[in-house]
């Protein structure tokens, strides 16, 4: 008995990820009762997103540009690649202003059990972009998760088979990090990659 | 450097409740990177949603017309009115199928804390709604948190003072309900509400 166009905002809001009937229609009566400015603002957003973004020719992150600012840029080092899963990391990789290099974001990561293979996350399209002649060394700077470190291997492999240089962020324990408040592995892994002073 | 379409859609979403930026980030990946149709869809809802929805004048939970379907049924019994937080309560109602009276939605309840005051909650609205001349007995069947207590008594005040006729759903065990494994401050409210067998 509730109005149909209720019904079809819970359930289109169900496509966002982590959001069950419940919370979808918690938000449903959220954003019709105490925001409909807000609600109509995402529904324009979403909008104009879905219209004018894709996905840069070079890098591969989302870009309102058929090749975005970043690769465009002349000042950054074309010798360099820098390989992540998400826009966030690379995001992150830029506040250490310790990188001055090119990316390649995968948007994902070797997943099997969610259906997501080599084809999948399109790595060929990552080998056309390290094999232009220019790069000179890939360094893979996907998560130390399992699927991670997957899909660094995967890669490391595909690139290495193309006679490109492949290297990989250090694992260890993190700066300002106590022994004690450390994971064991974390600390094994740090003393099997230890480095000489 | 992210475009801006892509951080105006993740400022937009974080209106939905309980979304912080983290979520937000993510969310705004996932329509962009895997569905595409959802947001699109999401949006239209959304958009049309706000453009139909109105609250019914008897009744106040959402509805497409100025009377929704249920206030407008003339098998229901106008006698009674359930008095409930919100459209979830009313359907948790509707499924008992114990019920043939007709509602009143409060969409929300009071919460000084929130700054949701008598005002706020527009219970001139329900007052006016439960003075018809039809209605004999009002059915309070707010939640038993805090919040839906201090509702009821708030209302049932309101109400006693104009003779009409108030009631609040009982407390006790559950149907199916272990003492074991039922809380001792339902059960002592289930001891202080026995009914005489």
């Amino acid at each position: 008995m509730s109005p149909s166009s209720l019904d079809e905002l819970i359930e289109a809001l169900r496509c966002l990820p982590g959001v069950g009937p419940k919370s979808a229609q918690r938000m449903a009566y959220h954003l019709l009762q105490r925001d409909q400015r807000g609600a109509a603002r995402l529904a324009r957003a979403m909008t104009h997103a879905l219209e004018v973004l894709r996905h840069c020719e070079r890098c591969n992150t989302f870009a309102e540009e058929v090749v975005c600012a970043r690769c465009a840029n002349p000042q950054r080092d074309a010798t360099q690649l820098c390989v992540v899963e998400m826009p966030a990391d690379l995001a992150m990789m830029e506040q250490t202003h310790a990188y001055n290099g090119l990316y390649y974001v995968l948007m994902g990561r070797l997943s099997p059990l969610d259906g997501v293979g080599p084809r999948e996350l399109k790595l060929d399209k990552l080998i056309a972009r390290a094999s232009d002649g220019q790069v000179q060394e890939v360094i893979l700077a996907t998560n130390f998760t399992n699927e991670g470190e997957a899909t660094a291997h995967m890669i490391a492999e595909l690139l290495a088979a193309r006679g490109l240089r492949v290297s990989r962020l250090s694992r260890g324990v993190p700066v300002g990090g106590e022994l004690e408040h450390t994971d064991t592995g974390t600390i094994a892994q740090a003393l099997v990659e230890r480095r000489p002073l």
